[in-house]
């Protein structure tokens, strides 16, 4: 199990991408937002915004989960990973409701990345040293 | 060969991304439209809403793609990926000349992908499930 | 050290994303634009073209540096990828002060990707026909 914690939170970033992108369509829908448009209704707009944050997110986090996997952290990647998850995940449906409750959820977020990312500079630090 | 399809699937992914931010640059100077702006022109935006759609495309796929190949669905998780090349391909020359005409790639490259999800989850599922 | 290169350079491209990231924080931040706009003045809105063009050009990049480093280029991969790192930030630094000085870092950052593209597609073709 321990050895596979980083394929799991990779999938879940995979599935929290895809809610954020299937929020986006479900606004266009009820808002009436015709594609090319990205704005036209604050809900649709923040839909919007908490798609493209969490693209971002997901673009700071998977490379470093992984590097921290492949230099001997694998589980404790893992495990920052899925604060990293539950960080995303409230973030992406507080920013849904209201802006300003965004906060919370992106500093777990921020704090599960950089855990992962001390590890990955540690483990890759120590391999170019030892050589 | 069989092994190397995900990898083919990724090299094509790239060219697919590269493509869509030419023909953003395209735009960009046979509109007049000045960076830092990405509205002005409806064939811009177009173009524009092609290349970000690619990009969140792309970071579904790619990681759902190499999950499933590594966990024992190289083969048909590149097979997966053709389809999905194929679909967003169709996507964005189809949404380039009109947002309406988007609708069959996008079903097409969707398919791709959850194809390659079911693979990746079985697998990993499995993988997790005997240890 | 040589084979962890590709490493070295995705950790710092990671770095590259966060500071782009940050640069919009404090924009947002100086000049009064509440989230979930992306617009009201210049400054801002270079900043944020700067992040979403740096994470277009990560999307193009780390997947080809990784695929020129498993195709048997990972040192060269690796010096390719230092060349984009410098060519990528000096277009971040430029463009946060002018649209009009981004050319430089662009071209360059594009060097290193068709340097790295080359070797994924040499590589890649080898393995296919070799078999």
């Amino acid at each position: 199990m321990k050895e596979h914690l980083p394929s799991l939170v990779t999938l879940l970033a995979v599935l929290l991408m895809f809610g954020t992108a299937f929020a986006v369509g479900r606004a266009r829908g009820r808002y009436g937002i015709v594609a090319p448009a990205t704005s036209g209704h604050p809900a649709f707009e923040r839909a919007f915004r908490v798609q493209m944050n969490t693209l971002e997110a997901v673009l700071l986090f998977l490379p470093t989960l992984w590097l921290a996997a492949t230099y001997g952290f694998a589980f404790w990647a893992g495990i920052a990973g899925l604060v990293w998850l539950v960080g995303r995940a409230w973030y992406a449906l507080a920013y849904l409701q209201e802006a300003g409750k965004r906060g919370g959820g992106f500093v777990l977020g921020m704090a599960g990345w950089l855990a992962a990312l001390l590890m990955a500079s540690v483990g890759l630090g120590r391999a170019i040293i030892v050589g």
